[in-house]
């Protein structure tokens, strides 16, 4: 008889909730994963609220960590019991495209190996990770072995908000000395400010309008912060820059507001890196692109994924670079997810995020 | 009694004129070029339509072609009488705009040294090439001797065109075995399928509506043309690529329909190198932008300038590796110029580029 | 009963001789290739020469064009009966050293996934492609089909020649205009000198002692050619440079003088970029190194593999832009495979490429 | 009457003493700076020893930290008796050369304007910093301002220890995440540990002999130090790494040995990023070098000169990412400047660098 494990369930837009399903079986190059603690992404309210379209019954989000219960007969150099993340974008990287260079965008076997955002695969095309059981596709490229010593909650950013933050201070290509300014300090603009300071830049100014994210801000490397509800942030920058603008900005929400701000307050020559996920058309004001002129570059990234892009990360945490420890506010039973989805979605009681664990 | 000489001078939109101006003096650094022959650029029929504006009076004109009159005191290593060109774009090269990789947005010495489109001097913030003189402000740094052999027209293309299109190519970071879109095929397109050639793609389709230039696109390097005015042009490149897009599109000629086909025909994770001068606000579609989440680069460049870039341009037309001369459709005097204006702003009777002789 | 095949086998120092083998059996992520074409490439030659150190009994070669004969069970995308080719350096693409971008140093599963040169298995660590049949491990990331009317002999040089030839252009760097300097113009030197113009370069000086090779330079895109056997080769460059130096030099053959004369020839701020095979100890005089104070770069580069790298020559070839068809210069059955190495290691005949074929 | 200076110039070798000369005159692009700090530099020991030639009667060192005293004529956007710093190196940025990316290759305006270490200017071709006065040439490209709240303790590792080691870091192409390992922990590669720190390295190995340095090194940045008097250096990292390797090594001596063993502990398609002068020819072992098939990178660095370089290096320090005060660890009016190289060239009482202060 087939085990059955409990997982939340996208049932209709307004709707995820907890349903019994069985553990899945795998073939040769998967790996089942047991989930021992996961979390919800913005992306995941985004479902459920029907403005990011899954199907009906698909287990939802992309956050794993736990446990491999069970290896596909083609993957080794892993051990059944070993402690493991696999990233939220967890791509083949045998496709054109992740050969390319573009493993984020992977379409896989099929035609010419390309497809948007197709390296994301949990809680997107395939069941996802806010269950008991997980099935990791190309375990071989995927699963992440969790060095000694580190807790759950301390490799729970990881497969995505670490991963997408720095990947937004990475394409900004910062230099020793640069400016740079962040807008929004969620989760990611967080990571993205964190992950400007890791990569050297000068002075980093971290924009929001929530207090507790400023002060977050601060912790994790801004030397400057301000609160759009009380000044004129391009104003503001192009002042704090004596006029020159950032060497670069990372858009961390997804508005039209916040994506044109960027814009505005890039030096000539400046690059404006983008990491939110819009839900309408875009504008650019002809003079904030200097009529085309100004050697500007915009540039959008999706979290990278893979095993070897995990590593790294937990190297960054287990040698004290970054500790986004703080960023887990809240614990939930896997159970009482529909409550957790409640406070995250309406971003209640500073929360910034979650921690949901299947055993309990 | 000071020298005279005739300029063409911008006198309100609508008239550019041939006036008589003083022979100008030259400070230290500076250099007075006696022009040879200079072009008309599609931004000077911009500024004599009032599209782009600059001050009354002003010598317009920004393609240098000519031989040193005379040296400023602290320029060396050149000598009176010896053929030179000077890049549209001059920057002092000392700022710190120049020195942050940024030249053509030199915004000289006061200040932060950023300025946009700041390296854009001749024709727009100082007086330009179709003269019978002209001064080169940082001299050291801009003028760049004519190889043996190489006559005025085959290096006509070089301060502007050649170094723009190239430009459009260099910044789409082209691989070997590419593909790669070009919209629209006048000088700059032309010379960005000539660079694309040239940087290793290995499909290279040039996209206008007008045969002439679909043929001298072909002469330059395109694999496939497509004419606008037969086919659904994004269709095409998306079935002549089966389905995944071009690596790289590049866009020539400035407005929201080429930016918007150029950025639908990208592969996620490709790059859109837009060259064209926008007169109005752009539009980014969210599916063709994947909601912010393909991997996107949108990357502008301004002509690079100063004297290495001029070598090398001429080093590349020296070996035989591209031959601009055929866009040299029409010549005339300098007297005449109000007349070549007429024919190249209407591109009438299939004129690319006309070449002006001040000495007749 | 099981079928038979013939294979070029490694016996001994001096001796490689055709043997009868089993047809192999395959796993899931493999394929099996029957052989139509392939070749011997200079290091197959160390080989036999006891040079290079191989398992007594391995089947030798590296270079496979062919038909899926068979298809490992997860193995989609393909069909039996296409004809493929595959790269002399068969990746796994999923371990932690290809997901870094060091495909060719792939060390597997195990540990923590590099190994020197690990991506070369065929004719290395695994049975090679001088027999009738070959077993593609990691095929899906493997197998790049052949466009229809190419012909064997068309693709030949892209499994190594060519993608090597190839890497030591894009390893140095090449920007529009550069000076490059190509040491050596046997196979993979005349591949780096047509790789060299396919970046953009703008002189091109290419060295040899054989006259067939020299005049072959020319037609790949050489501009000038050196004889070392006739002049200094170092004094000539810096002549044609001026002084100046070339902004790259390929090294393609191996031997100190050659490194080091590809040393002597860099501008202050250059690249070398290397190629050969060294089997002794390099020199670096201090010197040509400016004592370590010349911002120069020594690259190495190992061929590059993967059918998406394969499909990009592929396209090269395709579109016309090289045509290393002359290279095979002659063609033997694999019965007769002994004569042809005896032929290719004592460079008879002016030979550069063999094709040997499987089928006669 | 012409106004006298005192100033340290080298007599001969094994003589750098103290002399009295006219205050220069300068021409209108050179600036005159009164030095208020400068340092003695590792270059300057090699000199005083004769071991790297210079004029007698030259004018050494090239570390100055100031206040204008005189202005060019053609020199802009500074006032008199302003504070300012230069760069060790300091290029004209208008050479061929420098337009090209090899400022500090910089050969001037004759010829084809490449020189090996010709940005090196100050205390090697003109007169130095260890002096009353100092002629800044090219002033418009190379005076830095001070930021206010900034001593001169603060900003005088800026003009070269600073600048190279941090260049250091930049050439290694650091990513986030990777292992970096520092090869000698002087002045240079303690900059170069804090500045692959300040890149997101992961885990940083920093080897030195002296337990002063080691200390150091932990404070600015190292994850793990090893002392090669007590352990087989090589070895060691191997093991911190798995077997693998390091990402990146940075050699900071100058000697076979420290060279030998930054190439044998990184990984294959790993960077070796040289800063050492060095005194002899340089020997890669084969094995170490893969054969020359290792994708290995081997950059040298000769430290980045300008002034937006100098200005970056001082918001770094502005901002409080590093903190290089401590490296002062002596004092030395100029006139005591002769006991000052005696301590230093001889590294007693745990010296790292002395500031030498004209004004006593």
């Amino acid at each position: 008889m087939a085990q059955m494990m409990k997982a939340a369930v996208f049932v209709e837009p307004g709707r995820i909730e907890i349903d019994e399903r069985q553990v899945p079986n795998i073939g040769p190059n998967d790996a089942l994963i047991r989930i021992t603690t996961t979390t919800i992404c913005g992306t995941d309210v985004h479902i459920l609220k029907g403005e990011y379209p899954v199907e009906k019954g698909l287990i939802v989000g992309h956050e794993p960590v736990g446990v491999i219960e069970k290896l596909g007969s083609s993957v080794t150099g892993y051990r059944e019991g070993q402690r493991v993340i696999a990233g939220a974008i967890c791509p083949s990287f045998t496709s054109y495209a992740c050969q390319d260079g573009c493993s984020a965008q992977d379409g896989g076997h099929g035609g010419h190996g390309y497809k948007p955002m197709g390296g994301w695969r949990f809680g997107n095309t395939i069941d996802g990770a806010q269950a008991e059981y997980l099935v990791v596709p190309d375990a071989q490229a995927n699963l992440a072995p969790v060095p000694d010593g580190l807790s759950d909650e301390q490799v729970l950013m990881c497969p995505d908000i670490m991963s997408t933050g720095f990947a937004g201070a990475e394409a900004a290509g910062i230099r020793i000395g640069d400016s740079v300014a962040v807008f929004a300090q969620g989760p990611i603009g967080l990571c993205a400010t964190a992950g400007a300071r890791l990569r050297g830049a000068g002075m980093i100014i971290a924009v929001d309008g929530v207090d507790e994210r400023l002060t977050m801000a601060k912790q994790l490397g801004a030397d400057v912060t301000l609160d759009f509800r009380k000044v004129d942030v391009v104003d503001e920058i192009l002042k704090l820059t004596g006029g020159r603008g950032v060497d670069a900005s990372i858009e961390a929400l997804g508005l039209q507001s916040t994506f044109e701000a960027a814009l505005r307050v890039i030096k000539p020559g400046g690059t404006l890196s983008s990491l939110g996920v819009y839900s309408e058309d875009l504008h650019i004001p002809l003079g904030a692109f200097a009529a085309g002129l100004g050697d500007h570059k915009i540039i959008t990234s999706l979290c990278p994924g893979g095993k070897e892009r995990m590593r790294r990360l937990m190297q960054m945490t287990d040698s004290g670079r970054v500790d986004l420890g703080p960023m887990v506010t809240h614990h939930y039973a896997l159970d009482d997810i529909a409550e957790a989805y409640d406070l995250f979605s309406h971003q209640r009681d500073g929360v910034l995020k979650v921690a949901i664990r299947p055993g309990g």
